[in-house]
């Protein structure tokens, strides 16, 4: 593996998004990315930011993403999160992703928080059983539920 | 309903706690609270507060909260995720916790995220039904992975 794993800087953020449209276009919904390069700026550095990323960086390219942040237990308190972990189609295998996801651990434990969470698809048995046997427990009894604003509008105007 | 819903205040936290406390013992699992009423001062109020908590108030009592903040999906951007909602044992069936929601939903509308989150347990029909009628979406292929801060550890002392 030698690609450097380390925290991105702002100069990053083009090649960030290449990265996360790449996976959207190999997953059939390149439409579905509406952020932009201004958002994961504002959104990612300084003083305010709302999330942490991690570039595997090879020959001055980046070649893998992976992008925390931070979440509230009412239970446990502050806990992380792994939004995406991602490594561009043509340098998988190389131990890239492996290499973010053991940063990521590293992070969480040097940070004390008390839970590092992510969500798999329940179709993804590779990852499933890499995650578990890395230690993770997998949680099978939970559906994420979701509103996006036209349905926030929706129910605003019904009940108000 | 005659409740009022407000954004909580530092003076709130002892009672956020109880309820917290509450469905806890209710869920059987009064020991899996470990967070402090100092942890939800540190992490809820501020400048730099991580989550934002509505409660409902009746009868000068903290009946009900929803406790809620920001997320970062790399497809859509930012995203509000409602951690918990809860309504004390003795004030259920009042419409408090339909107001709550609605607040919830108020919010993220006014903040402008693409995306309101949360998640559900699939044996929960009821909840499930009354998400879906407000204009929910239920993601159902999903696990939830977790690792707490021994197997972070293990995996470390293993891998480094």
């Amino acid at each position: 593996m030698d690609a450097v794993i380390r925290e991105a800087t702002p100069t990053d953020v083009p090649q960030i998004l290449h990265c996360i449209k790449e996976l959207a276009r190999f997953e059939k919904e390149p439409d579905a990315v509406t952020i932009s390069e201004k958002e994961l700026l504002s959104e990612g550095f300084g003083e305010d930011a709302l999330f942490t990323c991690f570039v595997a960086e090879r020959a001055e390219e980046i070649v893998g993403i992976a992008l925390v942040y931070f979440r509230f237990s009412t239970w446990k308190g502050r806990t992380l999160h792994l939004e995406d972990l991602i490594v561009t189609q043509d340098q998988r295998g190389k131990g890239i992703g492996k290499a973010l996801y053991q940063r990521v651990i590293q992070y969480a434990y040097e940070q004390g928080v008390e839970r590092l969470e992510w969500v798999v698809l329940d179709w993804n048995q590779g990852a499933i059983d890499f995650y578990e046997k890395s230690g993770a427990t997998l949680l099978k009894n939970w559906y994420l539920a979701q509103m996006d604003p036209n349905a926030m509008k929706t129910y605003l105007d019904r009940n108000t």
